[in-house]
């Protein structure tokens, strides 16, 4: 049911169950229902929530003017951690990958063009990973988007910090003498 | 003797010598001798060679407008092989760590400098590795070079092709917010 939970892991939990209190067992199960049944998707971003809009986005303090595209709920998380990102979100609910069966049609892209129109948004930043499937996408939203008059942004690829030139792909420095800055 | 060789290893490695034939061991050995005594250092860039100046200086269709600055060896050759930079390099020799020993003074920084000025080069990219001790090193040379009259690039520092948002460190991707660029 779970990745990364294999047969024997399963097995394992499921003996530990029996030996935790049934108040515990109860709760637990009651919290996975609770989930289940109440957590949906924000209506402006599609990112996870227990009303109709998020906590990113009924947030005051934040831009409205900037959104970061992502591919799934998990990225927004990984992004509002590193704390530097202060405007609003959009999760496209994956991205275009035909082998597996996801067309652009399947995809956020036209809620995100609305938002993008009804909302008079400047910059769109589009953090999607490096992969085929994600260029594709990126190439996909800069056609979709080119008469919605926004600057879209694609994210810095290059060297990640801390890395050894030696350890890298071609393809990663490549881009990292591509993308070189002035000090 | 040999990172990566413990005592185990070592001592297997002597083992299989032992059946090898002995036309193979004394080749191997006059090999090693051989290596060590006539690699040197390439007068100009400090890479590898068996001669006064190595391959890539001696390569005429090479930009010599265009010096790339290195920590070791080892990173020419891992640069090289992507195929994309023609310009000619530098081999620091390390990069500062007071900790590690490693000063400014140690390191091949006034040699750089006497060639910028001797062969009237234009561009220089700093491609360290993006830790403490890189970091630290190419803001020195930055002071350091800071009346020569070059442009001084850094690589672009970002999301690794092929990586997943998910397993990037928050520095990273706050480093590719930093350098987003216009599609």
């Amino acid at each position: 049911m779970f990745k990364g939970v294999g047969r024997k892991t399963a097995q394992r939990m499921a003996l530990e169950t029996i030996l935790l209190s049934p108040e515990r067992v109860n709760q637990f199960a009651a919290s996975l229902t609770h989930t289940r049944t109440h957590i949906r998707f924000c209506k402006a971003c599609f990112y996870l929530t227990w009303g109709d809009y998020c906590h990113i986005c009924k947030d005051t303090r934040r831009q409205r003017s900037v959104i970061c595209v992502v591919s799934e709920p998990k990225d927004v998380l990984n992004i509002d951690q590193t704390g530097h990102f202060d405007g609003l979100f959009h999760v496209l609910g994956g991205v275009i990958s035909p082998l597996d069966g996801i067309y652009p049609e399947m995809l956020r892209f036209k809620e995100l063009r609305d938002r993008i129109v009804a909302t008079g948004v400047r910059d769109v930043i589009l953090a999607l990973n490096p992969t085929v499937e994600g260029d594709t996408t990126v190439l996909y939203l800069k056609e979709y988007l080119s008469g919605v008059g926004v600057s879209l942004y694609q994210l810095a690829q290059g060297i990640p910090i801390g890395a050894d030139l030696g350890y890298l792909d071609e393809v990663t420095i490549d881009k990292a003498f591509e993308g070189k800055r002035l000090l």
